[in-house]
């Protein structure tokens, strides 16, 4: 595949937005598509997307910012999908662009054998699965007429490797993998990225580290939060950005940062 | 690892046990387990489950069957996995084995992008990833003083490949690989198998010859169907008791019929 010309008027939704990658992503995406572009960022905090909606508009002022504030997973979430991908004049727009940033971690303080709650299965799956099926139906179903189209899948290694105490997690993220390589298969013509963006300095390291019950699992993200050696997210955004504009990997296929 | 001996007095829960392969394993297993082995058959269709009752009868009368009629994923699941893991003296047995081979092929008739109703999305996960989860941490505490134990998860191709207008179906047994991939890491003691039991002449791919939306891989089963060339689940069962009992496998792998 040629790389690709990021340079063009985009219209692009970003999930999580609100803090963490999702942010950094906002932000970065931001500064490389062209004049008339609008971003749509969205995630329950809004005071959140307030400032990722400052910070594009001092890094990226050619870009137009829409706050969609909700929970993609909550009870009118159809209603709210409608209006994230509700793009204004279709026709202007030669790029769409999705990515799926948002999602949980899961009850991580228990083993797997442990995991006897449905309505906490069913809530965890509900936000990383099920969410992430029907915003992407609608951003097709609204986007249908632009015809280069690119959607990204925040992963993780969890999707390829077992974490101990993490069964929510890896099976969600496995779960949502090989559904984006479904949708590959099925949609030649866009591009699907599944990018795992490394252990990043958020408030998920530090939510890991409290409560991950597995010894082994918690010392590692322990060390990771005390020695802050995780990943800045606006590092790992750049190399999510830079995928997409070298444009070389297999639609669908699952690329780590430290590939 | 050596052999495993399947001779001894065995608990053994089977689900969806009341026809094809579920019905198969559990005839199978009865074979070959030792005196005082109760089989606990369960799935919704009591008639099928009073048959395969009839058929271990005649296979193995030396072993005890208990019928679960049920929805595994219904609302009064909890209950109902009691009831299914409800070991009598445990202190009699030597060896608890679960079989999760209960599953559906969810809405085939649509592109992964055209997947938009959360109910048919959450009701797929309930039944195939969340029921497990929750009966099987049901059996762990339940089986929690039997020094041996072994989990089974029926899974398929379609854990590892993805199949176009299967996005329900690939996603959901690629969660439960990793599911069951996380609970072997935290388990050492448990011997973990996903098995993948290769296409089978069951009501399944009749449904997958009828409603499936891409058109290669309809053509596909249309021919497994016509031709009769899917694989008998009587074949397939034995192949998987034969990778119990050989012992050999990488606990938490998962292993194809053709493999």
């Amino acid at each position: 595949m040629a790389a690709a010309d990021m340079k063009v008027a985009t219209f692009c939704v970003v999930t999580g937005a609100s803090k963490g990658l999702g942010q950094a992503v906002a932000i970065n995406l931001a500064e490389i598509v062209g004049d008339g572009s609008l971003i749509v960022i969205t995630a329950r905090g809004e005071d959140g997307l307030n400032e990722t909606k400052k910070k594009i508009g001092s890094a990226a002022p050619h870009v137009t910012v829409k706050i969609v504030a909700g929970d993609i997973a909550g009870p009118y979430s159809d209603e709210l999908h409608k209006r994230i991908c509700d793009v204004p004049s279709p026709g202007s727009f030669k790029h769409a662009m999705i990515i799926h940033n948002a999602g949980s971690l899961g009850d991580v303080s228990k083993l797997t054998s442990e995991l006897s709650d449905p309505k906490v299965i069913t809530d965890y799956y509900g936000l990383n699965v099920s969410s992430v099926l029907c915003l992407n139906s609608q951003f097709f179903s609204a986007t249908g007429s632009i015809v280069r189209r690119t959607v990204v899948n925040i992963t993780s290694l969890c999707a390829l490797q077992p974490f101990k105490s993490w069964g929510l997690y890896c099976g969600g993220k496995a779960a949502r993998d090989m559904i984006f390589k479904v949708l590959a298969q099925e949609q030649p013509a866009v591009r699907v990225l599944s990018y795992a963006p490394g252990p990043l300095q958020t408030g998920m390291v530090e939510e890991a580290a409290k409560k991950t019950a597995d010894p082994d699992i918690r010392a590692f993200f322990v060390g990771l939060s005390k020695n802050r050696t995780a990943l800045d997210p606006d590092v790992s955004a750049k190399k999510m950005v830079k995928l997409l504009q070298d444009n070389k990997f297999e639609s669908g296929s699952h690329i780590d940062f430290y590939d």
